[in-house]
């Protein structure tokens, strides 16, 4: 699940774009839920490590992708596809060169994160999120979701990783 | 806990040189220990992530800072000194491009971990690492430990970071 792949991808396919405008039927409240995630899973920052990634370029990214218990068993054992409950969390930061790890190897070599930039999610809820290959996708910046354009592209772009479950990363071991 | 710092700093303090040659008082088998970690501290790759880091350079190196709960709590509340107890991993990869992730940017831009090179770890036990600021360091590769010379700059070179009770790493929010 990496970020940037939101903004490659410009064409929904049919089965994303369905996604987008259909109510969830038969949700508890009687209302129609959004077909990607709207509200940040609770307690992600204390999951489980899959891995680190970082994006050169424009990007210019580093970041973790951590997983509940249920995903970071799944990651770990290579369990797939990925079991309902499955929570991925993708947390971008900039990638900026640390002064004070610097200093001491006496050349710019260390990055580390420096500020937040955005959080991701995938949910796996076959039923929920049927209509996008049974995942969920969330993105997330200051605390507020992403709007349904911006989240149109997710689905088309991750169905490219179907050997893995629409699962871009992998675990490090 | 940069891995990259054991080749920096060449000479040990006196009281790293203590650290290195005294055997530990007391210890329970009457064996006298090591003034460094030398097994791998179990469970570790469940851990909590603190942060992430990227080496360019020779290094080039991608990887992770885990903690134990101990060390989680304490990086996230900011607490200072780290309480006994507190077990800092730091897993270190070759820094690779993922070529499946590239295909979909269309350019090389996104890297990943590849190859594990070494696993480095900061024991906190203020009795049994005394001579070294209180912390015990460990480096693994191949799940072996490396020797007494290879961890003689660690001590010093972490003294460096006596503001943060001499650990390098900062808790990405």
């Amino acid at each position: 699940m990496k970020h940037c792949k939101f903004f490659l991808v410009a064409v929904a396919t049919i089965a994303g774009l369905a996604a987008l405008i259909a109510p969830v039927p038969g949700h508890a409240n009687g209302q129609s839920a959004a077909p990607y995630v709207t509200e940040i899973p609770q307690g992600y920052r204390g999951w489980k490590w899959i891995s680190s990634a970082h994006e050169a370029g424009k990007l210019n990214s580093l970041g973790a992708v951590l997983g509940n218990d249920i995903a970071f068993n799944a990651f770990r054992d290579g369990k797939l596809p990925y079991p309902d409950g499955t929570i991925i969390a993708a947390l971008h930061y900039q990638n900026v060169p640390s002064d004070e790890n610097n200093k001491i190897f006496g050349q710019v070599q260390s990055f580390v994160p420096g500020a937040p930039t955005n959080i991701q999610f995938m949910v796996k809820d076959s039923t929920k999120y049927a209509a996008t290959g049974g995942w969920g996708f969330g993105h997330f910046q200051d605390g507020k979701p992403a709007d349904a354009a911006f989240m149109k592209p997710c689905f088309p772009c991750h169905e490219k990783a179907k050997a893995t479950d629409l699962v871009f990363t992998r675990y490090a071991p």
